[in-house]
């Protein structure tokens, strides 16, 4: 079932037209790279880190172009990362979003071409997007995409979960994989806008924890989700964890024991953003988001 | 035979010292990709571009430290391209200077995590060294990076480079591969670090031919030392391109066509510096490095 977000929403018409506009293929681009790159960006799932990031910039200042052009740099590293996870190297999946996977139809090569032309084109709307920052605030915006996207996050992540059929298997290795691999991408669409607000070290601090929380509950949801689901419901290939050795809270845990640790993130992250609106109702879009992301997400294990 | 950089060389050692300084493989990160990393910056060949980049950046007024940061941002894109050219999907090589390839010892996922993790860490360099440029001047050199390093430039040479035995191999499209493979990444040593004196339309006109006539020269020669040379001379797999039909301009146009197009693109640079020096006298560095870099190559093909 692929997941497209509903055409009324104006948010998601913006930000397709824009992942559509800024896309890195172009016409003169090889064709078979240019076909993986329109695919990647014409599907591009329920846009929750673009919607996040495009809320949040408006909210802090920057201009819709601005606000735009951020959240498709953010949308693009997430669907790069999605294109190499899948690469059979990596996790080896078949189909994604209820479509056969890049690598399946164009080749490996090429699914790596698109997911670096998805990045350097990211680099520089992020780069152009921020431009109009105080010098201070754009390096600090540099240096969250040099720790998400880095050794330091996502790539961390994914080199630990390359190893984790020879590491221990523990709930906390599997948390920390989870937290290196899904939860950056989102500190990222969490904090990179949230720095145009210039925020307080404290408010800084549960920003962190905020992004943490929700990281992991998603990959927590998404492990129970792979145990208990079928590829016809959940759009790509699951039931692998098991299969593969696969870095999976619930085959650690338990599915009862990950249950209860989805709902208390669940309540942590609430609380979080009681704090954080209790500074400053600037935070409030963070509550909004909060209601569109989880609570899906604890609907779909209730009715499991 | 490895090429390292004489020792005695002041400008090397301090290359050397800022690309492992600046390296993403910090010691939490997961062994073997950290490993990679290692081999990455520890054997980074003839530091070519980074020297390049460097000279320029100090003789256009970058102070010491923003210079090599500049330097080593260029550095890890090549040694990126270098790792990802390597792959079992793109050239399929075993060795590479002397070595054997990343991904022969560590798996092609980590040598794509390693390739990451230097592009990710070349655009924060490059963000931070530029930090201080005017905005205008600044966002040209992000479209510089976009351009150089995107499907306009070495992402859509290689994506050619993938289709090239179904192509007419004609020596056309082997030209227009190495303008995309090779020439960018010199183009953008050249290219990036010249922004930073704001030079005329003119300028940028002479500066641009320059990067296309050394770019395609060096291609010429390493495509004309493919044929002729072994593995234990080059440092690397070699012989291929005849086996893979790879694009090779002197198979394309045999070996005499192809040295006297190699000499004339090393007259046309000659050409193109003279009236660079006569703009301004803050180009000859690039004679200097011209001396450098096309004197060893057109001494070889002598000797041939």
């Amino acid at each position: 079932m692929p997941h497209h977000p509903a055409p009324a929403d104006p948010d998601a018409s913006l930000l397709l037209e824009a992942l559509r506009e800024n896309s890195p293929g172009h016409s003169a681009v090889e064709p078979h790279l240019r076909a993986a790159l329109t695919d990647a960006t014409a599907n591009p799932g329920r846009l929750l880190r673009a919607r996040l990031v495009f809320r949040a910039a408006l909210t802090h200042g920057l201009d819709e172009t601005d606000a735009l052009t951020l959240a498709c740099a953010v949308e693009y590293y997430h669907l790069a990362s999605l294109l190499l996870d899948d690469l059979p190297c990596m996790d080896n999946a078949d189909t994604r979003r209820g479509r056969v996977c890049t690598h399946r139809i164009h080749g490996d090569a090429t699914a790596i071409l698109a997911a670096l032309a998805l990045i350097n084109r990211a680099y520089t709307l992020a780069a152009f997007s921020l431009s109009h920052l105080p010098s201070g605030l754009r390096l600090r915006a540099h240096a969250t995409l040099d720790a998400a996207l880095g050794t330091a996050g996502i790539l961390g992540g994914q080199a630990r979960d390359l190893r984790f059929a020879t590491s221990d298997r523990s709930a906390r290795e599997v948390a920390a994989i989870a937290a290196g691999k899904t939860g950056t991408l989102l500190t990222l669409a969490i904090y990179l806008p949230a720095l145009l607000a210039d925020p307080s070290s404290a408010e800084l601090h549960h920003l962190k924890a905020l992004c943490l929380y929700w990281g992991l509950a998603y990959q927590a949801s998404d492990d129970i989700h792979d145990l208990l689901s079928n590829p016809a419901t959940s759009g790509k290939t699951t039931g692998r964890d098991r299969a593969l050795a696969r870095p999976n809270l619930a085959l650690a845990l338990g599915i009862p024991a990950a249950r209860r640790r989805l709902h208390r993130l669940a309540r942590q992250a609430s609380a979080t953003l009681e704090k954080l609106s209790a500074f400053h109702p600037r935070w409030r879009y963070l509550a909004d988001f909060q209601n569109a992301f989880l609570a899906p997400i604890l609907a779909r294990e209730a009715a499991a």
